[in-house]
């Protein structure tokens, strides 16, 4: 990593824990010149494992049409050579436990066609997990804790992202190998329901997790009003918690979506009237990004907010990709 | 139905409420001369839609190879029809969700493909309910809500036979919709997890829902062993808390099924290892069924023991078939 981590001072070296953005060649090329070696890219949300299929099918298009901008990661090493190359890996994930389907022997092709973070739940209970807009919260299913084991053996990372509290920690304690929040931020900041309360932030980082912070305006105090200087207190507090080794980013950045996205994102194929999930009906889209992280150049603007509020040169080396890594090198891999 | 019940001097008009059995032209024939009018067939336990319409497609292969023994009822006007000319109606169900995999239009789609029940958990969390095995039991989902409504809406039944009993009272009382738990005893004679407690019993009843006494050994007091007496009078003590309107058959009759598909019906893909559901390692199989209840012929030895615990024979013709009948004329149609 100290190899790669001198050439920051031409460029950063940043680890994005989450986006889904509406992926091009502009996109790939900010990406690229922004620093970001690696970005978890969600590849699915309701779609069930023939679809999700059908999706990394058209990855692969983008992967052979761009591959001077853009690698697929599968290790940290792929990370370390899409840096040294001014490429950006992209790492698969999934948003909800729908590509599996009831079908335990779903998680290694998962994991064999790239997977590498998976959702226990998303927002609603799942076969596997309670989500946090659910009114109770019973904790890890039967056939969750079959499936954590399954994700441990194979080297598929639990996310929490969008579970509920119980489902959050009994996930912790079960899995024998450490979890992330990918995206999300704490709860005591901004009381959203898809924030973190402290003993989730305790227990995550006690036992080697990861947290991504969020840029997506519902999980930020003032919303899109909320400035670069409270975003960066609010790390430094989440870090007084969790320790500088635990904490990233995990920006959440929809970019260029448009706002049948959300609306399909909040209600799949679940209910046939409209759940606004954290919007509301008179702000029922994508609300405005913060003008300080419209899009990934934005990284710069927050590593500056960093050293401003007192982070050294090392911390936020750990903070922007080097604690991200360290996660995939120990993560990533069968756990033979 | 005084037509129809007429006939019971020379055989009985009886409507069982659950079975699963291998279906072979043997079974379709004790079914004709026991007097079975109709039977509620389980089509599904862990198959998605499409191996369910798989399953449907064999279905109507049976109803063209045995047509001089039984026709698909998706009436209850189907079910006197059959009765009057010697067959058996056949009606399709699901013992769990896993057809409407996470999309509530094909509840529609199943309700014209003939579906009339569908449970809304099978022993383990479901996206719509929690199963009776469950450590915890939060109650209906958010999508649970969304999916009552449409059953509600098309007509297709809510059987929260292998469900948790908050789920179970709250499926009664968000449910517009008369609701069933087609096959499971009482749990103050038996106390299985699969049986139910007295709360439920009630409030089925009294919302207009229906309980069909099951004859699977493992939710009977000393399963195989269990004495006709011993069941009639269960029967009779039922019917002290429920009345004589809301309880019916709901046999769970798995005949000629080899040991195989009862590890299925427990596992399914949600586990590599082996969950023994009700049985154990040592009694992993179906267990035998009481000596006077090994088929459908079983139903004669039935209704003599209820007439012998002091049921009139108005009463029996009610729980051996009128009550069914009632429920499916009120339950099957659209809600418009």
């Amino acid at each position: 990593m100290g190899q790669i981590l001198s050439k920051e001072l031409n460029k950063p070296f940043i680890v994005d824990g989450l986006q889904y953005s509406n992926w091009s060649e502009e996109i790939f090329i900010q990406m690229n010149e922004s620093g970001i070696a690696a970005v978890h890219v969600t590849i699915c949300y309701h779609e069930d494992f023939k679809q999700t299929v059908s999706n990394i099918i058209q990855w692969n298009h983008y992967f052979e049409k761009y591959k001077h901008l853009i690698i697929q990661g599968f290790t940290s090493n792929d990370v370390k050579k899409a840096y040294e190359s001014g490429k950006t890996a992209i790492i698969f994930g999934f948003q909800n436990c729908a590509p599996i389907e009831n079908d335990i022997g779903l998680v290694e092709v998962c994991h064999q066609l790239g997977a590498r973070f998976m959702q226990l739940s998303y927002n609603n209970q799942s076969l596997l997990a309670t989500g946090c807009y659910e009114e109770d919260d019973p904790g890890i299913t039967r056939m969750g804790k079959e499936v954590i084991k399954e994700m441990n053996k194979v080297g598929l990372v639990i996310d929490m992202s969008h579970s509920a509290t119980k489902s959050t920690l009994e996930a912790i304690e079960i899995s024998e190998r450490a979890i992330a929040v990918t995206h999300a931020n704490p709860f005591f900041w901004h009381p959203a329901l898809r924030n973190k309360p402290n003993d989730v932030l305790k227990l995550l980082s006690s036992s080697g997790g990861m947290l991504g912070f969020s840029l997506y305006p519902h999980h930020l105090k003032n919303k899109s009003e909320c400035s670069l200087e409270d975003f960066c207190v609010m790390i430094a507090k989440t870090a007084e918690i969790m320790g500088t080794d635990s904490i990233g980013f995990g920006s959440d950045l929809c970019q260029n979506q448009p706002d049948e996205v959300v609306e399909w994102m909040r209600n799949g194929k679940w209910t046939k009237s409209i759940d606004f999930g954290e919007g509301s009906q008179s702000e029922a889209g994508f609300p405005p990004q913060p003008k300080w992280f419209e899009n990934n150049k934005g990284f710069a603007n927050i590593l500056n907010g960093l050293r401003l509020v007192g982070f050294s040169s090392k911390e936020i080396k750990k903070i922007s990709g080097e604690n991200w890594m360290n996660f995939f090198e120990k993560s990533f891999s069968s756990a033979i």
